[in-house]
């Protein structure tokens, strides 16, 4: 799939970091050219980059880009630092960076980044019987991770093993980034899929039509609360009520052992301009699914299952793997 | 509210049925004239004039415009009959008009419906304490009924004892009838509201900023299963996980004896397009709520509550109150 390549997504050249504008998808495929550090917070704020790996490896090529540039690194990183405040591998990957300034390092993250998702990948579709239908929600593909996929890398490999019938793409509003993005990517990949509004999903589960949900994740507590696009609580719900296994599948760089439970995760909001431009509108960009709905986090480590405060491999301290 | 009496949403003049053309809204109120049973037909089919109740009297007007115009009244039955297949008071109103067909039928059934209402308005009121956070789905307002309202009725009438301090209005994808007409009415009669994503409903319910769920319905089975628009359902499941109470107002006319449980009512399939355009999509234009999750049943009779089989209403034949 020649437009998944991760130097397709993002990548480092000598005076910019180049990206593949998410805003545009499906219907225009064009790159963005972001020629300072504060571009790259541009980009990542505004969402022309979304997903929280993909973030943090556009964000340590911005970092990178200041370094080749002789910027203030101090500045790069508190305005690469606060364009989403939700997603921790964004700190994550520029502590990496200011540890070891380099464009190398950037370009070995981006790397590493991509591996983990193989990983990933291998073990969730371990999870997955022959035959199955997969709903997701928001994009937690190559587009959302620079380059393979979390949740969807897992379906990518899963339906190479011949084992998933169809996926059903939760579309994803205000962004639509299920309808735009997901489905462009399963599209490429010749995936068989349907995409269906958000409300829909639980009345698709009731029909008997979905075996499994599996989604990315921005943020994971301690003890598993996992804050992930916003509908993602609504779909654990329902996917628990109609007892279909719900696994979040998310890098270790998600992990974020400064939040003790899916209360310490400060929840952005986004403008309300998304949701409605004429009428009075709330757009919180993300909710927290409670450990308790959860039937399996995966991470590069291996499948990880309640009680997850010891079963999941939580780094020693906040936002590090 | 001069933009929402009864004969502004939907009347009949000499030679056409005149309905404002709820597509536009809110960015264009336009008036559209149709001349013919079949061009009524077509405004219900393409959702010009929608909600169970208003496409009821709407379908009326057709017939009686079908008698004053001399046109064959068993095919303007048939094509009216059919042009939304979910909704029972659809056919419900033509049978009445089959009965008895006149202009002044169609106009009494009109106002007996305006009546009903603001009855069931009366009723489900007293459900609200004071100071509610009432969260809607869809659009169950005047615009709904041809007048004033069933869910949104009883929200306008306790709006106006003081009971409500706010609405959650979900957007109602695909076609956004909460974030197009809910919210259009809700700011006309000055009541405080917020639209927000159908999948952000849940994530509020446990932020603690909701108090309770009121809808509409397209159906109402023996047993109390309530086809409504597609996201109740989902909606429901996240009420009874918060343990909010989930209120269903309609009319009697809603209720289908022919129909035992939720199983029995056909569910619409509209076009996938308006879902997704570019990709492949499924669109269910209903899902189905089951009684279990249902709290109260409002209907101009009263306050219904469960077992609903035999609490409800329910009319000796097949849809006729």
């Amino acid at each position: 799939m020649e437009d998944l390549t991760p130097s397709r997504i993002v990548r480092l050249e000598e005076d910019a970091v180049v990206l593949l504008d998410q805003r545009l998808l499906p219907e225009e495929e064009v790159e963005l050219r972001c020629t300072s550090a504060t571009a790259v917070a541009d980009a990542i704020r505004d969402m022309a980059i979304r997903g929280a790996p993909a973030i943090g490896i556009a964000a340590a090529y911005g970092y990178a880009l200041a370094v080749a540039l002789g910027e203030d690194l101090d500045e790069a990183f508190d305005v690469l630092v606060s364009a989403r405040p939700t997603a921790v591998n964004l700190r994550w990957a520029l502590e990496e960076m200011r540890a070891e300034p380099s464009v190398e390092r950037a370009r070995a993250l981006h790397e590493e980044e991509v591996e983990r998702c193989r990983r990933m990948a291998r073990h969730a579709s371990e999870l997955l019987a022959p035959g199955s239908r997969v709903l997701t929600h928001c994009n937690a593909g190559g587009l959302a991770t620079g380059g393979y996929g979390t949740a969807l890398g897992a379906v990518r490999l899963a339906w190479e093993q011949g084992l998933v019938a169809h996926v059903w793409v939760d579309e994803t509003r205000p962004r639509l980034q299920g309808a735009r993005l997901t489905a462009w990517e399963l599209e490429a990949l010749g995936i068989p899929f349907s995409v269906i509004a958000d409300g829909a999903a639980a009345s698709f589960m009731a029909a008997g039509e979905v075996d499994c949900v599996f989604t990315g994740a921005d943020r994971i507590a301690s003890n598993g609360d996992t804050a992930n696009k916003i509908g993602t609580y609504a779909l654990a719900l329902a996917a628990k009520h109609h007892e279909l296994s719900f696994t979040v599948v998310a890098p270790t760089s998600t992990l974020d052992s400064g939040a003790g439970t899916g209360a310490d995760i400060a929840i952005e909001e986004r403008d309300p301009a998304e949701v409605s431009k004429r009428f009075p509108a709330r757009n919180p960009a993300f909710d927290v699914t409670p450990a308790s709905l959860i039937t399996a986090i995966v991470t590069e480590e291996g499948v990880h299952r309640a009680p997850y405060a010891t079963s999941v491999p939580m780094p020693a301290r906040s936002g590090r793997p």
